[in-house]
């Protein structure tokens, strides 16, 4: 492995503060967006892939609403303009808090005056890695397309199959977790087969297919309000979705899971349950949640250590006595930006402020023209809450672009009941 | 292997004949719409992959300016109102010409009264198959979206590069061939680095990336007139690609390949040249031309197999005394109609059509405001050309959805040279 410390941006400005940040995630984002055309410093942003995603719209690429250039944009595009940011593609794999660099696998160091790391969290299948297999999580636009190719394929096969035992399990889809992505994916999946696909077959029916959505707890959607929870509910089992509440998954295997005592055959299971921080956490030597998550001082920085910062989904941050601030994209972006603001306080020898979670509540879909929204004191659920969840989803797309090319795509499918992005892509690419 | 044969409809309507189609490229598919809602038969259109594709704008998918779905319809999606065409995602493995049925790999045997094969062409490397891996073509979508993130690749690899030896050899494309795709394709990477990541890069100058192309003949696009192929070749230039014609490839590693007796370090080559018939042509046992294509009578049937057709790319038709009919989109929509056209014709005992081809001309693109047009006396080039070549293709292709996404995508990025498609996406999915 070579190893160097090499410059990120041609020209270095001597005075200029060097920032790393790590992830481009919101919070990663909105830190590097915060500091971008300051002659303060110089920013250089990596990240494992070369695009921001919008999380919140993965579950449309996986049952093929949208397309992944609809909801990701390169991260590089975001600083064209500005001179004092660089983005550089590749894995981080050291953070040396004491002597302020870090290494990627590529043998690069990089020399830091000040850290931001926001790397996330991805999912937990409460150790037992060998099920993600069986049953994909829904992160990344990479897992994303292939539930969209298992859910395709699964129609496909269904309709080729003469053994209706075979052809039943592959027309059976669980979704294991009731949060808000299990429910939007599960509520998706059921309206995909009862109005998209529903005429494309000639021997299976699409809209017998079964949607089994599990969920350990006591009801879905467990952060919101009870009667909320118990209206999405309702609305989830009106699309034909099988609800499967207080029951834990114990096995998954290529052809089914158990729940409980009842096994499921079913060849489609997805993961929406359970996340955990990146492990990148356990190495910097600090104190760490039981969720894997950094307990960091009030203004986002890593005890005894002010230079360096932890900000979004990897961050333990306390909200109220009981609760630590969410793991929600408003809450990473007030905490990016906070941080960057933060750094610039530190050039400028100023004090530097304590974050405080500003709750803009909470909204989950259910199928294509249901969702609940909970801010505050106003909780509404119906098709009024599914307006304000478009609205709200398209004014915070990242470009123009993203915003017409998804609002052209939900008109489309809203009017005429087909989804477009419809293409069942392998993996390998060789003829 | 499962071995069974099989219905295909959920009803068999019993006086209806069943024609089975093989391949939903143009070909396939237009035999297939042709024949459907007909009462007088039942289709069964087999494929491997779910959808058709728009084959002369996937270069466009491979640079990052369009999205897979903008240029790909499912399959099934275009007979949804037909309940006499199904559809079979298959792999089809054998063919029996004598007792009329098709196998497929998963164990299926479909009867049939009528055959129409139309499985197109694939790449040649010349006796070279290894040349593959350094090299990929550009005829399916998983291809597309390899070029592309080899492309993007690249360039995020020279960024990080600090041997200024390979930070070249990242930075220097190489296309192989000079027909309309390797043309079209040149003209793209040089027109993406030149324009659209120019601002996107610290450490390089993205314009400064070296494009080749490669010709063995002794200058691009051969199928068109002299003077318009030399037209051709200075817009070319013009936008910085480096023309060799002339000489041939004698090597492709994975470091870059070597032309006549020059060596030219590359770590991205892309393959455009040569193509093949469907290798299932070799299975029928009748005689085929050099390329490997079925030599059809007049009608498109297989010598001394009136039921069975062979169209499109797979087949050799005579045009002129010393020409055959070119693999192109309209060759292959007419000769998918006739097919179709006559085994109704059949059915209605009345006497079959000859093919005779209504040639609708030659078009390529060069970059992004350059193309070349050549329709029997009418032969122009410049921006003009290229407004047609736009018109054409906005309009050939299938469904509104990817009339208005394609249109948006092409002024989206005339107007603010950006691409929307600069995704790298990973081939696994797994976390």
């Amino acid at each position: 492995m070579r190893v160097f410390f090499y410059r990120t941006h041609r020209r270095q400005v001597l005075m200029s503060k060097q920032v790393l940040i790590i992830g481009g995630g919101f919070a990663g984002l909105n830190a590097a967006k915060r500091l971008a055309g300051d002659p303060r410093v110089r920013v250089t942003l990596v990240d494992q892939r070369n695009h921001h995603l919008f999380q919140p719209l993965l579950y449309q690429v996986a049952t093929a609403g949208l397309n992944p250039a609809d909801i990701a944009v390169p991260i590089r595009a975001q600083f064209s303009r500005d001179e004092n940011v660089a983005v550089h593609l590749g894995r981080v794999e050291q953070v040396n808090l004491r002597d302020k660099w870090i290494s990627g696998e590529d043998g690069v160091h990089i020399p830091y005056d000040y850290l931001v790391i926001a790397c996330g969290a991805q999912h937990s299948y409460f150790g037992k890695p060998e099920w993600e297999e069986f049953a994909p999580g829904l992160k990344t636009l990479e897992q994303a397309t292939e539930i969209r190719r298992r859910i395709l394929s699964a129609f496909e096969k269904a309709e080729n199959e003469i053994d209706p035992a075979v052809q039943r399990s592959l027309l059976t889809f669980v979704v294991v977790g009731g949060g808000p992505t299990g429910v939007e994916l599960a509520g998706a999946i059921a309206d995909i087969s009862r109005k998209v696909l529903v005429r494309d077959f000639r021997r299976i029916n699409p809209a017998s297919a079964r949607v089994v959505l599990v969920e350990a707890g006591q009801r879905v959607l467990v952060s919101f309000d009870e009667k909320l929870s118990a209206r999405a509910a309702r609305d989830l089992e009106r699309l034909g979705v099988e609800l499967r509440s207080g029951v834990r998954v114990t096995e998954i295997d290529s052809n089914g899971v158990n729940i409980g005592k009842e096994r499921i055959e079913a060849k489609s299971v997805f993961w929406a349950a359970g996340v955990q921080a990146a492990s990148i956490a356990r190495k910097l030597g600090t104190e760490l949640d039981p969720a894997g998550r950094v307990k960091v001082v009030s203004d986002l920085s890593i005890p005894g250590h002010p230079d360096a910062f932890v900000v979004g989904d990897l961050a333990h941050v306390a909200w109220t006595t009981d609760r630590i601030v969410p793991g929600l994209a408003p809450a990473a972006i007030q905490m990016g930006r906070l941080a960057a603001e933060n750094i610039l306080a530190s050039i400028d020898g100023k004090s530097r402020e304590s974050f405080r979670y500003f709750d803009k509540g909470l909204m989950a879909t259910i199928g294509k023209n249901k969702a609940i929204v909970q801010a505050g004191q106003l909780k509404f659920g119906g098709y009024i809450a599914w307006l304000a969840w478009l609205f709200i989803h398209i004014l915070y797309l990242i470009g123009f672009r993203s915003r017409v090319a998804v609002l052209f795509g939900w008109i489309w499918s809203y009017v005429f009941s087909k989804q477009g992005a419809r293409l069942i892509t392998n993996r390998d690419w060789k003829s």
